[in-house]
């Protein structure tokens, strides 16, 4: 049977009032943090060329980007599935400031196939970024705004994982891996199947033999040492594990753990990587990580750090308030008091709707909990009356 | 010679943060006015199967909306180039109230061709709608609200044009036209093109001509007493001269002009419709009226009235903030006292940036116009010194 005209497709949603009021609260008061911070809002725009959008961060999204032809030149646009790259796009060409650049974003994206079984095909993505600062200040700030950006939604990190991609991509170097190699080893790393790696570090030989390390270093910041103690000391790792202590040092209040073989983002990041979790969702709700080179793909690369919120809807689920505020029902008359008096109210904040001629008993549907009656000549407002 | 790679198709363009931010602040505004007057916010999704982005007042969309296939099942989706048809959706299937219901919307459209020369592909739309109330007052609470929403966007509507669909529908019947008579007429009446019209009317014969005089009811009030004169004494002609009378006496306030030929969305309205035009711009900028069959489409038909402003731009360019507020400076030390002192500046509503070290000279750039520095032991907010 043919689904009717209005269903939606799969993974795709209506906001519905209730919905649509928490995330724009949500996304007004984390902009606001943003803002606040020096971070500037920019807005991309939904569609671009391809070859555009997966430049740089955007590599990876090639199967996950709807395409169609542009009827202006039949060139391929790309309805995007990440704002990352566009924002990197408008640090390198379009301000091409000199200095630090902060910017911010918040707005739908679009993937042909949804993350997860429950995640929707049009998430509502947000985020920061720092360009042009290559110190580990940048990070630290970074990370800061996301454990902070948590407590504004009023959900709280139940961990921030850290990892750090220079260390595969030292260990990577020194065990004279080709790319074919490197990426192979990287599926590996990624799905911590220890004996295909040990399989390969064997064929490998003594050199790759520090890679087999890297899935055992999790754990609380103790693991750092231990990463110093059993890695070979070159300069690639002692950057990496003085990057991560330093982190460590600067955010003492954040629930950090480490992850020496998470290598989330390894097709661009550079650095620091690291993941934010809430209590009860078994997926992060936000990523982020360094990602120096990026800006070559526009022409000019510059350092760049910074995390994004996956979707909006993640964070509501978790925080934000629960019931949408009571409307007033003004009746229908026209009467200069009764205008002054909707005026006022609406003037403090509060909603008040007009009743239409014909409806009794049908407006605590529309949201209203209280009404406007004419007692002794004065306009007050009532719990609203009837059902 | 190719585009560079990061150069965006024709008629796309990013927001940069000045732009952005008076886009974002002039987004906020009216939808708390539309909040304040009982509208609810829905955010419906930017891709849909195309059947259904295009039932009811979506129908003339077709040529302008992006289609691609859905991975998931071959089905046809649509890139929504108009938010109404959605927001009829959600009332006539989600919602699925008995009473009156208000809802709004804010968001981006994309479109394959601009509606002008000068026109974005991506306007981002704005409007309102009512739905389940048949009468004129929710046409005159409509056409209130649109002035008010160009105030409280610093604009002033310097013409408001009121139509009705239902007189040429009076006409038409009368003259006992065919769909496709029907339809030449109203290109015809569209085009303002008295020779082709003189030349219709003839051939059809006397029945028709009632139809000629619809170009020349134009201008102030005064038209609705002619037109009462020399167009022929029928329901459909009463019905819609009263309601255009009506709306006149409630908002004698309004720059309102009446235009009896116009057409516009002849497709979809039924009733009333409206265009709002600003200063200095030739197009409207917002486009309303009246569309009581459209859920029927999707299966439940519910009067509806509302309007739309055909993308936030245009308001920005009318009104709205001339410049970002600037930024302070907090230099990159760590001392409880500034975090304190900067906690403060942003809880009251100061940006706020932290210096990152190396980048001397290159804040201003940044938005940065103060800087916090130590003066008799006090950290304070003193004019950014150097360029």
């Amino acid at each position: 049977m043919p689904s009717p005209r209005w269903a939606l497709p799969d993974h795709i949603e209506d906001a519905l009032p209730f919905e649509a009021a928490r995330l724009e609260a949500m996304r007004r008061r984390l902009l606001d943090e943003f803002r606040r911070h020096g971070y500037q809002l920019v807005m991309p725009p939904l569609i671009e060329y391809v070859e555009s959008l997966l430049s740089g961060t955007g590599k990876e999204m090639g199967e996950h980007t709807f395409r169609m032809a542009d009827p202006f030149n039949g060139r391929m646009l790309g309805l995007r599935a990440d704002i990352t790259p566009q924002v990197t796009r408008i640090d390198a060409h379009l301000l091409n400031r000199q200095g630090v650049t902060r910017l911010c974003y918040a707005a739908s994206v679009v993937r042909t196939t949804p993350r997860s079984l429950l995640a929707s095909r049009q998430p509502m993505q947000l985020g920061v970024e720092i360009y042009g600062h290559a110190g580990i200040d940048a990070d630290i700030e970074v990370i800061r705004l996301l454990a902070r950006t948590l407590e504004v939604a009023g959900v709280s990190a139940s961990r921030i994982d850290l990892g750090h991609v220079g260390l595969f991509r030292a260990l990577a170097r020194r065990a004279g891996l080709s790319d074919v190699q490197e990426r192979e080893l990287f599926s590996i790393l990624q799905a911590k199947d220890v004996p295909a790696l040990d399989d390969m570090v064997a064929r490998i030989g003594a050199s790759a033999e520090a890679l087999r390390h890297l899935p055992t270093l999790y754990g609380d910041q103790s693991i750092l040492a231990r990463a110093a103690e059993v890695l070979p000391d070159e300069p690639g790792v002692r950057t990496a594990l003085a990057e991560l202590a330093a982190i460590a040092a600067a955010v003492p209040e954040l629930p950090l753990s480490f992850d020496l073989a998470d290598l989330r983002g390894y097709d661009y990041h550079s650095g620091l990587v690291f993941a934010a979790f809430v209590d009860g969702s078994p997926a992060a709700v936000a990523l982020g990580g360094r990602y120096d080179e990026v800006g070559l793909a526009f022409g000019r690369a510059r350092p760049a750090t910074g995390f994004s919120v996956n979707d909006l809807r993640d964070l509501i689920a978790f925080g934000g308030p629960t019931e949408l505020p009571g409307a007033i029902l003004a009746p229908a008359v026209r009467d200069a008091a009764l205008e002054a008096e909707v005026q006022t109210l609406r003037a403090s904040g509060e909603v008040v709707t007009r009743e239409l001629p014909g409806h009794a008993g049908t407006w605590r549907e529309a949201g209203c909990d209280r009404e406007l009656i004419l007692q002794d000549g004065r306009w007050v407002v009532v719990p609203l009356q009837g059902d």
